[in-house]
C-alpha cells in the first residue's frame, strides 16, 4: 500500500460536492496519506471526514479543521474549490466577484502559511481568474499554479465519441484552449479520429459543417447540460480530474489533457488561459498552440474576452494594475 | 491499465447520489471494463454518465440506460443502491415498505435476464431485509448475495480512534453483528486495540463503562450523526464499501468486514443479517460468531428484530411464509 508521496496535501472547500468527491478520489488513488480538509463549514467537513473514515482506507492519516492557520501550514500540494457554486442560470462570469474576493484570500494564505508549496491547482470558477488572482497573491511562480480546463477537451472528445459513433480511445487530442467560460476556442485540426484528422471530416456526410457547429456549442455548453440533467453542477468530473492534475506534479502519470496556467509570451500576456500544457513533478509547462487560422482568430477572441474580465477584475480593485504585479509577485515578469 | 475481469457490471440506483459515487469508484479501481448504469430517471442517469465520460477513463465501455432488459442481461456483478433514500427522522425501518417491493422487482429482475450473475451486492435499507428478498426472489445461491453492513463496524472502529486517540491501524477486528438497523449488536470482545482486548480497556479510566455505552450509541446513530451534519444521507462510505465488496467478489482482495448474508445454521435461521464473514471469488461464507454472554444475547435481540422484520414482510404479502421459501427458490432449504 505505497503512496505516492508523504507530504501533505490540502483539499480546500472539502465539505462541498466537488471537494469531498476530491478527497474520497486523492484517498483512492493513494497519492498520499497525509490529507487535510478544510472548509469554513465545520459541521458539513466533519461529516464528510467521518464518511471518509467510515470507508476504513489503511494507512491513512486524515485530519479536518475550519481554521485556516492549521489547514494551510505544511501543506506542499493543495486542490481548491473553495469558492461559490454556479447556479441554474448563471454564467460563470456571474460568479465572479464573490470568488475573485476568495481567490485573493485564498492566495494571500498561501503566502502566509505555505510559502513552500509545490503545486496549487484551482477549480473554482471563473477559474482563469481566481486561479490568476491566487497566483498573484500567492507569490509563487507560474509553473506552480494551474486551473482546471481539461473537462473542455473531454467534453469535447464525447461530444465526438457520440456524434461519430467512434470510441473514446480512438478519438485522440481533443483540445479547447483559451478561457474556460464561455468564450472558449474549440479546436478541430488536433484532433486525430481513428488515425484521421478531424478536419478531414468535418464537412463530410459523416459530420457536416453545421452538425460539428452545434457540437461545438454543446461542448461549450457542456457544463450547463450537467446541470439540466443533473439538476446540479458537475461534481465528479471535476473532482476527479483536478486531482489527476494534483496526482501528475506529485510526480505520478504526467497530465496531459489542457491545464489552465499563467501565460506571458508577447503573443498572449499577462493572463491565465487553457493551453497546450504537461503538468509534471516539474510543475505546468505550455507549448505554443498550432491551429487553422481561423482557431487561432478564435483563440485571440477568447484571450481578449479573458483580458476583459481580468481587467474588470483590476477594476474592481482585487488585482493591482499589470504595471504593479511584479511587486506584489516578484515571480511574475 | 489491467481491469479484474472483463465481465459486466451492473451499478442499479446510478443515477442517485450512492450510485453515482459506485460508478466513479468502480471505474476508478479498474474492476472491468464493462460497466452498465441502470436508472429509471433517465435524465439524471444521462449527466452521471455524461460526468463519467467526462472524466476520460481510459479503456472503458461505460453504458447507461433506463430498459430493465438491456440492464440485467449479461450482468454478472450487481450492485444495487436502488432503493429510496432514508431522510431525515426517518429510521431504516421506515423505509420498508416501499424498498420490500422494490428488492421483489430487482430479484425478479435478476433471475429472469441474468440468472447467471455471479454475486449481488443489496445496499438499499432495510438491507437486511431487501437483501433477503432478493435472495428469494432472485433465485440465487445464499452464497451469491450479500448487504452492506460494514459501516456500522466501520463506525465502530472511528469511534474507538476518537475515544481512545489510536490510529485506527492498531484498532483491530471491530465488529458489530445481526440486523444493520437500530438494534444491532456492538461487540466488544472481538476489537484488539494495540494488541490489548477492548474487553480490558472497557471499564477503566481510559474508558469506562459509561463512555462505551455512549459510544455503542453512536455507532448505532452513525447514520443519523451524517445526516444531521451533512444535511444528507451518508452516501461516499456505503459507495465505497459496497464496490470493495463486489470486488472481492470478483476475485480482488477479500473483504473481510462484516457482510450480511443469509444465515440458516440452527442458531439463527431464515434470516439475512451481519456476520462474521469474507467475500471472495467463491462468493460470501460466514463464520459462527463468538463473544461473550452478554453480547451473544445482544445479538439473539438483533436476530428476533430482525424476524419480526421479516414475518412482516410476509404478513405485506411481499414474502411466502418460510415454509414456501424452497418452491420459490430452491437454493434455499
Amino acid at each position: 500500500m505505497n503512496f505516492l508521496t508523504d507530504e501533505k496535501l490540502l483539499i480546500v472547500g472539502a465539505a462541498g460536492m466537488i471537494g469531498s468527491n476530491m478527497a474520497q478520489t486523492a484517498m483512492m488513488m493513494r497519492l498520499t496519506p497525509n490529507i487535510c480538509l478544510y472548509d469554513p463549514y465545520a459541521p458539513a467537513l466533519e461529516g464528510v471526514a467521518e464518511e471518509l473514515y467510515h470507508c476504513a482506507f489503511e494507512g491513512v492519516n486524515l485530519t479536518f479543521t475550519s481554521d485556516i492557520a492549521e489547514a494551510f501550514t505544511g501543506a506542499k500540494y493543495i486542490v481548491s474549490s473553495g469558492g461559490a457554486a454556479r447556479k441554474a442560470g448563471m454564467t460563470r462570469e456571474d460568479l465572479l466577484k464573490g470568488n475573485a474576493q476568495i481567490a485573493e484570500d485564498f492566495g494571500k494564505n498561501v503566502r502566509q502559511y505555505c510559502p513552500d508549496v509545490k503545486h496549487v491547482v484551482v477549480i473554482f470558477n471563473p477559474a482563469d481568474i481566481t486561479g490568476l488572482i491566487t497566483l498573484l497573491y500567492s507569490g509563487l511562480k507560474p509553473t506552480q499554479v494551474t486551473t482546471l480546463a481539461a473537462l473542455d477537451s473531454t467534453r469535447l472528445q464525447h461530444e465526438l465519441v457520440k456524434a461519430l459513433g467512434v470510441p473514446a480511445d480512438k478519438i485522440v487530442n481533443c483540445r479547447t484552449f483559451g478561457g474556460h467560460g464561455e468564450q472558449m476556442a474549440v479546436f478541430a485540426s488536433t484532433t486525430l479520429v481513428d488515425g484521421k484528422p478531424l478536419t478531414e471530416i468535418i464537412g463530410t456526410e459523416t459530420l457536416p459543417l453545421e452538425a460539428w457547429t452545434e457540437l461545438k456549442g454543446r461542448v461549450i455548453q457542456g457544463g450547463k447540460h450537467i446541470i439540466d440533467l443533473r439538476g446540479r453542477s458537475s461534481f465528479q468530473s471535476p473532482a476527479y480530474v483536478s486531482i489527476e492534475m494534483i496526482a501528475a506534479a506529485m510526480g505520478g502519470k504526467p497530465f496531459t489533457w489542457p491545464a489552465g496556467c499563467y501565460v506571458n509570451n508577447g503573443k498572449f500576456d499577462h493572463i491565465m488561459m487553457a493551453m497546450e500544457t504537461t503538468i509534471d513533478a516539474t510543475g505546468v509547462h505550455y507549448a505554443e498552440i498550432k491551429g487553422t487560422e481561423q482557431e487561432q482568430k478564435e483563440l485571440e477572441e477568447s484571450y481578449k474576452h479573458l483580458c476583459t474580465l481580468r481587467d474588470e477584475v483590476i477594476a474592481m480593485g482585487v488585482l493591482p494594475p499589470i504595471a504593479d504585479w511584479h511587486a506584489l509577485n516578484p515571480n511574475i515578469d
